[in-house]
């Protein structure tokens, strides 16, 4: 069986590249990573926020090693290995962090259960709808189909728009709901050159927001390059991707 | 438009009657259910676990009441209000139990960073392969397609129940783990019934696990009598259910 999605660029290159050079000494954590996948992002962006240590490990998640699976038996990046514990799953790893490292600042989580279940709600709503309408677009092959996905991506957008206080999602301070929803701000590209999908069309509120969150240090500290994604996301405009994400979103499945 | 799922039977009956003439003064926290309901049952299994004082309060989620929409948008049952904050989604409420009340033994997430990890690597388990299979083999209306949601549906309970280190899932506590799937335990009749599922045939382990949840205090006390879900599961397995949930399923959406 031929496993395109096997080939990608095998590491982080630019501004991640000098992050991932800073992490290669031995921690308590490991931090099992594809330089390219936006949910790795996620955890990456939470360890960099709060300055906890970490050994970034790359690993090519469409191989399958033993090793890795091992780690996650979903075979999926992000992991991380505990004090030789195995954790996965990029929104519970970021939870993760800030139960097992509550002294490292900024908390990424609100304090107080009704603000922090606020946060999650929207978190919750990231998950389910701007994620995979996200995806359906890229992986939509006819314009009929992608105008639905656009239209149906545009909406959640606005959605979450109008609840952002300023300038980030909750407020003042930077949150978890930011760091979920970062990697497919920083990604809005693919989309926008095609997919007909426009950031100013969602609404000044999403604008503001979106350019705000795409400048935030532990964002660019951890992006690659853009040329490197053109393999990798040519796969998924082509609807060729055989990603686990990539067959459920063309099957209507849940997203693993 | 015609929305058939509006006509419910109107109140809880049973065991679960007898646990909302309990709860009927005014507490800090409402309670906003649909007896009928299983994402409602593992909030209120919650609280009853817990012995958290709260306000029983009965909605019909389908008539969208101007009232309840401003609790929750979405339109979902369950959902609460807290000193006047309104909060929404199953899993989150169970989570916000445990951040707000700490003190209410017995917790039902463990306490060690890996292992709440863990218990919500699981939970999230139920949320993608569990739950939505279930309702693919309610809904599944060709013996194929019945076939295929029976064997997905099959293969994820024994994926789960080879992790079950017993009674409970995580051992001797019962969790939010335990939380997170009973509903759908003491819902597997319909599918018994109707769709050539059988809980022996996963295998042992599920079955004695299965039985044990079923058994649980808290799961009998938020249980309504049988003949009352025959309308509304009828609606699903003939698949004319208009609930969020079935349109989402019928059409390869997340479930909202
Ligand atoms: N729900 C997972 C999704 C992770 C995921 O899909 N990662 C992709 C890379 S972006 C992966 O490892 N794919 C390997 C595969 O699909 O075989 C999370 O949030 O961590
Ligand atoms: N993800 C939600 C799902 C809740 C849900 O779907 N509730 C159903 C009743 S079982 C509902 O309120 N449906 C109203 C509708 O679909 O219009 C949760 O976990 O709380």
């Amino acid at each position: 069986m031929s496993v395109p999605d096997v080939k990608i660029f095998p590491h982080a290159t630019g501004e991640a590249a000098k992050t991932v050079e800073k992490h290669q000494d031995p921690q308590d954590l490991v931090f099992y990573s594809g330089w390219f996948c936006p949910y790795v992002q996620r955890t990456w962006v939470a360890l960099e926020e709060r300055g906890i240590p970490y050994q970034y490990a790359e690993v090519n998640p469409y191989k399958k090693e033993k090793h890795f699976l091992e780690i996650n038996p979903k075979g999926l990046v992000p992991a991380i290995e505990y004090k030789g514990q195995a954790l996965y799953e990029s929104l519970l790893l970021c939870e993760f962090l800030e139960d097992a490292y509550p002294n490292h600042k900024p908390n990424l989580l609100p304090a107080d259960p009704v603000e922090r279940t606020y946060a999650r709600i929207w978190i919750d709503f990231i998950t389910k709808n701007i994620v995979p309408n996200f995806m359906r677009l890229v992986q939509a092959q006819t314009a009929d189909k992608q105008a639905a996905a656009r239209e149906d991506f545009t909406k959640a957008l606005r959605t979450y728009a109008e609840k952002v206080k300023g300038p980030y999602f909750l407020g003042e301070e930077f949150s978890l709901v930011d760091v979920a929803i970062a990697p497919w701000i920083v990604r809005e590209w693919i989309i926008q050159e095609n997919r007909g999908y426009d950031r100013a069309a969602v609404g000044e509120a999403w604008k503001t927001y979106a350019d705000t969150v795409a400048q935030r240090d532990s964002i660019r500290r951890t992006e690659s390059e853009k040329q490197h994604f053109t393999d990798i996301y040519g796969r998924y405009l082509r609807d060729e991707a055989q990603s686990e994400a990539a067959k459920a979103i063309r099957e209507g499945r849940p997203i693993p």
